[in-house]
């Protein structure tokens, strides 16, 4: 189970690599520059905290992917990715921050070598890994080329998992089980907000027996009270106290592939604002969940959910979830379909969702939310079985 | 010690948001969008995990400065930032990962009602959270605004860190001391990866005493043997076994400031290989650190370091440290100086740097490292006090 062989077989890789060309042929594309890590995960296996550095996978329409980063993690490349040595490519590391150069300077040069210079080339206009300089620089570079906006071509490619796939998020799911049971059992008045999380992140880690505990590529949040009203606070030096409502957003994480769910405990008794609440939106859950079914569209959820809220006088103002599966940080979203009113994605087998209907309003908030599955028929499977309800400890 | 505060008094932020000011005034930029969620952080107190959506400081070159987010994160804002309630800004959650829209829209429809619409706009070309669709739609809807790269703008106001900053830098650097202290006690063979990688996490978030541990911006990096070549690799589930070399890369976080350090240790007797770079590294270190003195330049470390490896006849082909302090993922460092042979910054006391001469080779890797703080006079402190030296647990 080391990390230094990619997770998935070659015939998975290939598949992928084929089913992205099929896209790519589509669209028009040469090449294709995915910056995006968890594309290139998805595409080679490449593993690493090195996308704090401009890195990609180069993916022509036919022969062999590059991976193209750093000279030093040329080194991570070698032991997690589903090629040749020969198709690692490094740049020196005076273009790393540099004030003078641009890696992209030296993917442009790259592309050159490999004949794109005159190219119809994709890349993911919209990503946290490929600035507006990244952008600019290869316009600069490459002017003979045609640089066309490929955001989340590969990431539509991920939405129906394999079952390698789903066996990995089994596996994340197993974690979030544990440590969302392990965070409601824990919490009691006078638990300092950062030794819960520690606890909790700890747990993660740990996982589940030979399955090991990948980093979640969003930390615990586990706001309480009137800060629930804020959904991406993080946590601090605070106690829990009587009185008080304390969401759990939480993942596990299995080599990269991620289960997120949420939960709501109550230290003491519950208001009845809150209890009215919660009964609104098990209800909407499970109207959605009864919507989540192949051939329905991702509205259907969204609005199934939307006419329980509606008709308990309360407007959530968001979307309800997303695609996830394989990620890093800062977002374990897949960035392509949103569950709300005007997205008519038709649902297929094998889609996974974080169906995400949290609530908050002013000055409190109440998450309970399900990573789903989109089976062959009938209703979504839920990874994880916890009850779907406000845990109350009074 | 709640994180619903600004972690700075107002004088403090006061002081930043004219600093950049005056340097936004040299530049001829009437109103700069802060993207990077550490520049946020800086100016105005902002905290939360919300960066994986569009989010900005809008700072005018007078007047007020507004936060402008996702509408749900409005409430994150108020909780956080030393801003009145009317300079929070939402914008719907219909932009949030829409194929349909753009929150830069949003931002620039925002930036005409304040008068931007033929000013000169600065925004941070080359940063993780302003992607090239960002600009290009920015360039779109403000075709009368002068739209300049202000990369690192705001990230070279921080070079020198407040007294205030300092403080809170040591107390990321006892964390930091805790967990380093940690990891070199519990390894031993057999140990698993992330085993010891959750306990780590866990001391880290727990603190020390009344500080309370915050998320740092990077995971801990714990590569054993020749994975140990890969400075970027993250754990898995493998034991650490005798006759290896593990390199710990931690940081304790105190209110998103970090103070980074590495050590190496080896499970039973180091080959002379290793010893031989130990020494050659140690002698670099000291020499760096001599050479870390106000005035100097920041390449006079690299140089310094740079001499004491080239007598061993070791190529590190890389970089030897950049500035630290406050930050989010994916990345710990200031994205402003590098220590390099390259760079003539001149060194000024206050300033902060992880001083990171790692070395990384075919099948094996060293790191020894320190977080300095260039004083007034003499060379560098160093924030933790840990022998620079490889553990030996024979």
């Amino acid at each position: 189970m080391s990390n230094s062989v990619p997770p998935f077989s070659s015939a998975e890789y290939d598949r992928r690599l084929h089913k992205t060309r099929v896209a790519m042929e589509a669209r028009g594309i040469d090449v294709l520059i995915a910056t995006d890590p968890s594309n290139q995960a998805w595409l080679t296996g490449y593993d690493g905290w090195s996308f704090y550095v401009h890195q990609a996978v180069i993916l022509p329409l036919e022969g062999t992917p590059v991976w193209w980063g750093r000279n030093q993690d040329t080194n991570g490349a070698v032991r997690t990715v589903d090629l040749e040595r020969t198709a690692i490519s490094g740049y020196p590391d005076n273009y790393v921050q540099s004030t003078e150069r641009h890696p992209m300077q030296h993917l442009a040069r790259r592309l050159k070598m490999m004949g794109y210079e005159n190219a119809r080339i994709g890349v993911e206009m919209e990503n946290y890994y490929f600035s507006a300089k990244a952008y600019t620089t290869l316009l600069t570079e490459l002017p003979q080329a045609e640089i066309v906006d490929a955001t989340a071509l590969v990431n539509w490619q991920r939405t129906v998992k394999s079952m390698e796939e789903i066996a990995f998020m089994r596996k994340a799911a197993a974690i979030t089980q544990k440590i969302q049971n392990f965070a409601l059992e824990r919490a009691e008045p006078g638990m300092r907000k950062n030794d819960l999380a520690a606890e909790i992140t700890a747990e993660a880690i740990r996982g589940v027996g030979d399955d090991w505990g990948d980093y979640p590529a969003i930390v615990p949040l586990l706001p309480s009270g009137t800060d629930a009203a804020a959904p991406h606070l993080t946590w601090n030096g605070d106690v829990m106290k009587t009185g008080e409502a304390t969401f759990f957003e939480l993942s596990g994480c299995y080599r990269r592939y991620h289960a997120p769910l949420s939960r709501t405990v109550f230290l003491g008794k519950p208001p009845a604002f809150l209890e009215r609440a919660e009964a609104a939106l098990i209800e909407g859950l499970e109207a959605g969940l009864a919507a989540a079914r192949p051939g329905n569209r991702a509205c259907d959820i969204a609005n199934a959910l939307g006419d329980a809220m509606d008709r308990a006088g309360i407007d959530r103002g968001a979307r309800c979830g997303y695609p996830v599966g394989l990620s890093y940080p800062p977002d374990w979203g897949e960035r392509t379909i949103s569950l709300r009113p005007e997205d008519e994605t038709i649902l297929q087998p094998g889609m996974t969702f974080h169906f995400m209907p949290g609530i908050w309003m002013e000055d409190w908030g109440l998450e309970i939310t399900e990573s789903i599955l989109i089976r062959h028929a009938g209703p979504a499977e839920t990874f994880c079985k916890i009850p779907r309800k406000i845990f109350v400890k009074d």
